[in-house]
């Protein structure tokens, strides 16, 4: 059966790209709901148009007023001499659809709505919201919005926004878009990119969201040839089918994309019943999301201004372990550095002997240490220049920071020049001032040197670029469940499908609990261990419904009717069937290996260790399904607990091929079986070798018009 | 036996009250070494004493030069007019030496060493700090230094300095005194504070500590009372006994202190066997002591700037779970604050139903939700005011952050201003502007109200303020190791000593290797565990030195036999005796206690989780001994692992009581035995009902010349 498609990826996504004239590049603009106050959030954008210097035509629509702020100002979008390319929309919420419908007659391209009292506001927001995509697509109108605080581009003077943070002039040019679904971020990001040499081609408020998502929006500015990089602030994860095309074209065209994302929310936990739904919250997902699409996802906000340079020097895929050398003239800003980078699992490398003598004899002595600390008689610009230089040609680092001290804020005509004029080299540099030195900040990043304002930013851009991966997404992948209601199968049928797939499986056999009384054959020997067997109980151990280490035949029995008592008692349930495994050894140790089908990203793979440990430390490793050996043989690494299968104090290795084959193999229900939206095998044991689920649980939609599965 | 006192503690912390005047308001300063050519380092100092406008004297030594800059430069030290209140020094190390010997013999209080080339260099360099120290000694005379950056004064002019950064006229005043183990760190956090209402009492660049430690340089200008707070810059935790002298002083005096601190070292855990040394690494060991110090660490470079005015705000043992309530003119910036609040463990809640009806009826409506959003139209003066007003008047929070958006920037009499008249109310309002606001974080510095630049540093700042506790620390147990060897004990003497302060054990009887075909009887039944009994042997499960499971007498004598021959072949240590127990349930966990007095800040106690997991998740708690019962629930709940004793999915509860008894206990060897210098029992086996240690390890020192221990 077919996934059901969202309507943004059916039709909408190829159509975007026809969208970056009128989106940042209207040749004509028309501000609905202008008010004659320029000072109000309605009177902004006209004020800030002309203070930037828009040269395209702009009108103004108010029906009540003759002019606003002494220009001519029209009764609707119908009187405008011409059509506009984009409107933007600052009206009472049912006037705006009002608008948009207008717009959609005359063949607007885009409209940006600021109006709020849409989906935010119940039921009744919710049909107001309706209607506006409805007439919206009455045309060939696309809307922005709503409650979109608007859309900026620096470079030509398009000020269609509310936002006050614009009414200050020049706003900074450089290469970065920002799309953010915070309306104030965009101006804060504004306000703190300023004087510091960063610099942006275009900001958009992506609201509501109810029309055009943020990654449309940003599909269709990837043409422009002066946007360089991309800067998302996302306060969820929405329209993720949006984002992965804009993903899969990024990387096409060589673009990097920097996220800051808020909050862990518990919400898609409650969604499923198995334990990979709980370690695959919705931030974990999307962090998986973003991985895959080749994003960095910046910790610090900070760090969603100033990590774009650094993405734009470091390709992807870059080394997991990146040599990054330190040289300084402040041995204790270097030393907070060092520790930063080492807190997100970075190691600082020091200079080898040969490159320390060769630095010396370049006039740029240091001692032989971890850092490369020229002291503050270091700061000189031929010093400085030397000490890159050397550092840079070693062949010895995959970036250069250089910690810079007092001299940034006095004298950045000397060591920070110096580092300025090396951005070039195949190396890059960076550059870190502990004291506050905006001059410096400026000079190097309009230098193309990327610089930071705090350790920790500065650690987290340089830990989130080097751990960028090329886009790998599928957006096709990335769909909603499939229609039905998904069904629990018993244990004896997840473990077969599991097996099917590639999971090995214990041998099992499954006994009528009526006929226990009866003569019993194993095809195994005792002990066994007997769980009750049903497709109603996902935890059966939590009612009773497992008894480990049954020793003999009449054991067994015995086993079987506690079963049958407790699992009635304390879950309410008739127990049928049990079925019989042998008892397991302890193997190296145990794990989970999970798959599911996120409503939000599509199909995903959980590692983590077994039992309570994973959820205590949050130890999982997650990555959109399905996975090649090599990711999987990454998640191994990446889940701490799983440490233990390197062998411990004499205890032997744990067969970590088998794992990741094991991995492999379930993250291929993804394509094989799309109607499963959840399985789990848990705990799969991982012996010296081959690994072997002991327990299995897989929920499945049954494709109710065709009855196949 | 007396553990050895350090020199500090002897004799010299109760003199350092002494040294405020000369140290931060002498009377007259001498500058040896002073340059004519005020841009080289040893010419700093005079230019900035000018500039700043020192109203004391100022003498210049130099004895190659009449003058130096214009003004009469002296010979020597002994050729000045009179003896001045504290000399700085900026010659070559040897020329140093001789004039702290000068000073010495002339009575000058205070001698701060610019000068490099001690400890820090070899044996050549040590030999000369033993010489600087012996010269200081003849007289009164205290070094601060030597490779110290200087003293600052920014109150009465006191420039004595060679930063660079102070080369700035108007270093900003104010009540925090910072003590920096790096020299550009003085400068860079001037510079960052600048302009932004925070301002200093005094800065020290404290060097190799030499004589004067960081510690007791702070404890001689607690009289000051005009600081109000002080920061700390530390790259490594060094004369723990002054630092904890100054805690408990600082603590009488009610100034908070914050401290930031560099990197993570596992030079201590190399000084010890057991697991616990592991855990206890010294930079755990300076959480514990600055816990017990009372001091407030800080994660972010910017927080030790900012910190402190908070920490001036709430007081020691403040709630753990403090109610955080956020009011907002900016939604997004708001959720980018409860987002790392939540990452610090810290939750905001909302308003009340009844608050919030107060709020719209005293003229600031919010929605009743987890943030009081008063939206873009809420960025008014009275709208604030009453916001705050109502908010702080509730009773419902313990702390009040307002996240202002663009107006911060461009309007700081609307919203800025109205938080600036909100700091006198018993309840702190704290301020953090999401765009860079400059002039917002002045106006509110200036007014008292604790103002943050960036999200991190806000939440960091929060959380920090709130886990202060007050100083519990006795300076008396900061002492060195007590001389002589340790020497490891036996499982069996082990584990009676650790039954004598209270940690039970397990029932055990020791049987000789040779002897063991004999008839063998114990006074318990098997199954029994056997395991070599050696005072040479730290870790027995690594060698074959334990056997489970044993059934009966010929599978006892089979283990014993196996043990031997296991343990001389891995091991080549002759096991001439075992040690038999019971087999233990499986209890509901096992953990870890530890017990370790270590060389920097006396004894701690650790509790971690059993085995493997500790070190591979880092999950254990660690305080100064001895521990209070409170303090050992405390860390109790502090270690994520030991969750599970709280019952899981159907598992009974462990006694975490006698736990906590079992941790008390152990950390009273700190008083009872002093020459223990480690103590592990692991795993310790929390049942339903009590504990007991499966296996204990006791290194102690023997006093050898009284032949007790």
């Amino acid at each position: 059966m077919a996934p059901n498609p969202t309507p943004s990826q059916a039709d909408r996504a190829p159509g975007v790209a026809a969208l970056s004239g009128p989106l940042l590049h209207p040749a004509s603009v028309a501000i609905v709901g202008a008010s004659d106050d320029p000072k109000k959030t309605t009177g902004r954008p006209q004020r800030f148009l002309a203070a930037a210097g828009y040269e395209g035509t702009a009108w103004f629509v108010n029906p009540r007023r003759g002019t606003v702020q002494g220009v001519k100002a029209y009764p609707s979008l119908s009187a405008l001499p011409a059509v506009p390319d984009h409107v933007y929309v600052m009206t009472g919420a049912d006037a705006a659809v009002d608008t948009v419908a207008e717009a959609a007659r005359l063949g607007v391209p885009v409209v940006t709505v600021l109006s709020s009292g849409f989906a935010e506001e119940g039921a009744e927001g919710k049909a107001r919201e309706d209607r506006l995509r409805a007439a919206a697509a009455q045309g060939p109108t696309r809307v922005v919005g709503p409650s979109s605080l608007g859309v900026v581009n620096p470079r030509n003077g398009v000020m269609l926004t509310g936002n006050a943070a614009f009414g200050e002039p020049d706003t900074p040019t450089g290469g970065i878009f920002v799309a953010s679904q915070s309306g104030s971020v965009i101006g804060a990001m504004v306000s703190r990119a300023r004087g510091r040499g960063i610099g942006f081609a275009g900001l958009v408020s992506t609201g509501g969201e109810a029309d055009l998502s943020l990654g449309e929006i940003c599909s269709a500015t990837l043409d422009d040839p002066e946007i360089t990089s991309y800067a998302l602030f996302l306060e969820s994860l929405r329209h993720a089918g949006d984002l992965a095309d804009f993903a899969a074209a990024a990387h096409r065209a060589g673009k990097p994309v920097a996220v800051y994302k808020l909050g862990r929310s518990d919400e898609a936990a409650a969604l499923t019943v198995s334990h990979t739904g709980a370690l695959a919250g919705e931030d974990s997902e999307a962090e998986a999301f973003f991985r895959a699409c080749g994003f960095v996802r910046v910790a610090t906000f900070e760090g969603l201004c100033e990590a774009p340079a650094l993405l734009e020097r470091i390709p992807s895929d870059g080394p997991a372990r990146p040599r990054v050398g330190v040289v300084t003239t402040t041995g204790g800003g270097a030393a907070i550095m060092v520790d930063q980078l080492a807190l997100r699992g970075l190691s600082v490398r020091g200079p080898s002997r040969e490159l320390v003598e060769r630095m010396a004899a370049a006039g740029a002595p240091v001692p032989h240490s971890l850092i490369a600390d020229l002291g503050l008689a270091g700061a000189k610009h031929d010093v400085v220049s030397a000490a890159l230089r050397e550092l840079q040609d070693s062949g010895e680092f995959d970036l250069v920071l250089f910690v810079i001290g007092s001299s940034a804020r006095l004298n950045p005509e000397l060591a920070v020049q110096a580092l300025a004029e090396r951005g070039g080299h195949a190396v890059p540099v960076v550059g870190f001032a502990l004291p506050e030195a905006p001059d410096a900040a400026n000079l190097l990043a309009s230098s193309g040197v990327p610089a930071f304002r705090t350790p920790e930013s500065c650690a987290d851009a340089i830990a989130a670029a080097f751990s960028r991966r090329s886009a790998t997404i599928d957006p096709k992948r990335i769909a909603g469940l499939p229609d039905g209601t998904p069904r629990l199968l018993d244990e004896q049928v997840s473990a077969e499908l599991l097996a099917g797939v590639g999971v090995p499986a214990l041998p099992s056999v499954a006994l009528k609990t009526a006929s226990i009384d009866d003569e019993v054959t194993l095809p195994f020997g005792y002990p066994v261990v007997v769980k009750a067997l049903s497709d109603q109980l996902a935890h059966k151990t939590d009612v009773g419904g497992v008894v480990l280490g049954v020793a003999d035949a009449d054991a067994l029995r015995a086993a079987v009717r506690k079963i049958a008592v407790d699992v009635a008692e304390r879950a309410g349930i008739t127990v049928d069937r049990v079925l019989v495994q042998p008892m397991a050894d302890k193997g190296v140790g145990e794990v989970l290996v999970g798959y599911r089908r996120s409503p939000d990203v599509g199909p995903v793979v959980v590692l983590s260790t077994g039992g309570v440990q994973a959820e205590l430390y949050d130890d999982s490793a997650i990555r959109l399904a399905p996975v090649d050996r090599a990711t999987a043989q990454e998640m191994i690494d990446e889940v701490t607990g799983l440490a233990v299968l390197k062998g411990h104090r004499g205890t032997p290795a744990g067969d970590v091929p088998a794992l990741a084959d094991a991995v492999v193999a379930l993250s291929h229900l993804a394509v094989e079986h799309p109607s499963i939206v959840e399985a789990e095998a848990n705990p799969v044991l991982v012996r010296t070798e081959g690994v072997v689920a002991l327990d299995a649980l897989v929920r499945r939609i049954d494709d109710e018009k065709s009855g196949r599965a």
